[in-house]
């Protein structure tokens, strides 16, 4: 698998981002990696490193887009920036997947310009995973749309199905609504029209989950709209990072902290690992006419390397084309989009 | 302060209800309650404790709303429950709050049927606290309106404001819109919507803010329509839980993680403590025109406890009255609403 890297996109390009590709194409034998950016900064991150120099090669772009700004903008003014070229590689057949750490919302639209929507797919969604005290589930949409009508969500269920089945090979995925109440005729407008469209769409639909059970782990599955999506990821982000800290000022306050901390260093280094978005590397835009992994602005050279393994994954398995042929069996028409606001 | 508690709500009503009950008029002299509900029930688990006669007494009302059963329905049928019996006293002038762990879509509904909303509010919403690294922060809506337009959003900015200001005593409480991003332009139609009207409020509005970012305890107030509102709460709810969970079977699986765990339990206590809903007691119904408090259906007697002394500030300090005057001052019309879906 050819995976094509966006070197210039996230808070710590391009040297965590080529630490990654390294660390990637001398983990696995059967990747090559193209960087994409400014040649003589990636040629200077490259020199004096170990790695298959057959399988890391570089392509020039001159230009790259910031974390800031206005994504349709950005993309028609620097028409040479390097995530734009790292999608025209795979356009052009020279690529198999776009890796990018940048700014998402540039992804998602040069995905749609460049790439297009998987035949049968409306919009696409970002698949995140979410760790659970049993197993992990995908959460979709994690943020690609903000205002989105019922046939969406049951697309995204769709999509998310496919991916637990065939990434996963969790046979029959169990699919869940996110609302506020357990009951069918719980929730928002939104999601009691998608709640009808999803039970009769043949996935193992287990009906609407609360916010409070989705860490239970009995979903494979959890669908929602990419606003309220966006916020439980972050949210669960920032109250792990902050759960931690405060535990840690506890314990430092009782007598002996200090050595009941080190004793127990090591387990609280092996939840973060199994917490840590880096071991999971970066989230699927599904529904797209082809590969394409987004992965965290903060991203380390670890959720580097753990990206460009997802996004190898994915293009081997050809994902998108077996969510478009999914998707079309069960043609979910977006005509049901009553509430489609954006 | 006269507390008109529905004994029967809640997951363990009466027992705990009662339980609680007790403990706020043995810890609190200034405070009277009413005990409303199956008199035979409640006087039996009076029966044999020790607690001040004088301050707690008990009204009969025959029937039950249970936690499964559509609002409007079961208000409709059951005009002699605990609930509606507890609104109808403080109507009348015999209480000055309301106190309930039961059926929260009921006791909603009862409140505007029966108080009303206060002048100059459109939509009542739910309060609650949020514990953070620093300081708590008020999550408003929290599940009282699941569809929800721009001006109802400022409304809740409006009623969070007056909470922290006049409960908490912050001077210049800072209000934060939850979104998806930090910029403006970042949004749903609904907060980018709401973003513009709160910006020209005169609160001290320091934009949006993501999920990772709330539990810092940089807001006083975070302002977000009840869908999104109550799955941010419930999901925190949950994962709190599970880290917990997982933190301690990473704990039991290393080397002396048994002597490790009793050395940190005081501080896991601690830590639990101050992040336990029990210890805020419940939530006020903000925006309708007396003094409401939602309990957790889970309530313990110390959530019970609370929740009554919780009540008993709101109503000593006319919380809803203030609300209404500063809502009437800035004068929010809900004509903007132009989102409105429900």
């Amino acid at each position: 698998m050819r995976i094509v890297l966006d070197a210039m996109g996230g808070d710590h390009a391009p040297s965590v981002i080529v630490e990654g590709a390294i660390e990637a194409a001398n983990e696995y034998d059967d990747l090559e990696v193209i960087l994409v950016g400014d040649e003589g900064a990636i040629q200077r991150e490259l020199s004096g490193k170990k790695y298959p120099a057959s399988r890391i090669s570089v392509r020039h772009a001159p230009e790259v887009i910031g974390m800031g700004e206005p994504p349709l903008q950005a993309i028609r003014r620097k028409k040479n920036s390097s995530i734009r070229k790292a999608f025209d590689i795979v356009k052009a057949g020279e690529g198999d997947a776009v890796v990018t750490a940048g700014h998402s919302g540039v992804a998602m639209a040069l995905a749609l310009i460049v790439l297009g929507t998987s035949e049968g797919v409306d919009r696409p969604a970002i698949a995140a995973i979410m760790p659970t005290f049993k197993k992990p589930f995908v959460l979709i949409d994690a943020g690609a749309n903000v205002d989105t009508g019922p046939a969406n969500l049951l697309q995204f269920a769709l999509m998310g199905n496919s991916y637990a089945r065939h990434i996963w090979n969790r046979e029959y995925p169990k699919i869940a609504l996110l609302s506020i109440g357990e009951e069918a005729t719980k929730g928002n407008e939104l999601t009691k029209e998608a709640f009808k469209l999803i039970s009769d769409s043949g996935l193992d639909f287990i009906g609407n989950m609360e916010g409070k059970d989705i860490f239970l782990g009995e979903a494979d599955v959890v669908v929602c709209d990419g606003f309220v999506g966006n916020i439980v990821l972050k949210t669960s982000e920032g109250l792990a990072e902050v759960i931690i800290k405060m535990l840690k000022r506890e314990i430092a306050g009782v007598t002996m902290g200090r050595v009941a901390y080190l004793l127990i260093k090591g387990a609280v280094r092996a939840f973060k690992k199994k917490t840590d978005y880096a071991e999971y590397g970066g989230a699927p835009l599904l529904g797209v006419n082809g590969t394409c992994i987004i992965g965290h602005g903060r991203s380390t050279s670890k959720a580097v390397k753990n990206a460009i393994k997802v996004a190898s994954e994915f293009a081997r398995k050809k994902v998108y084309q077996i969510i478009s042929e999914e998707i079309k069996k069960t043609n979910p028409s977006v005509k049901g989009n009553t509430l489609a606001a954006g």
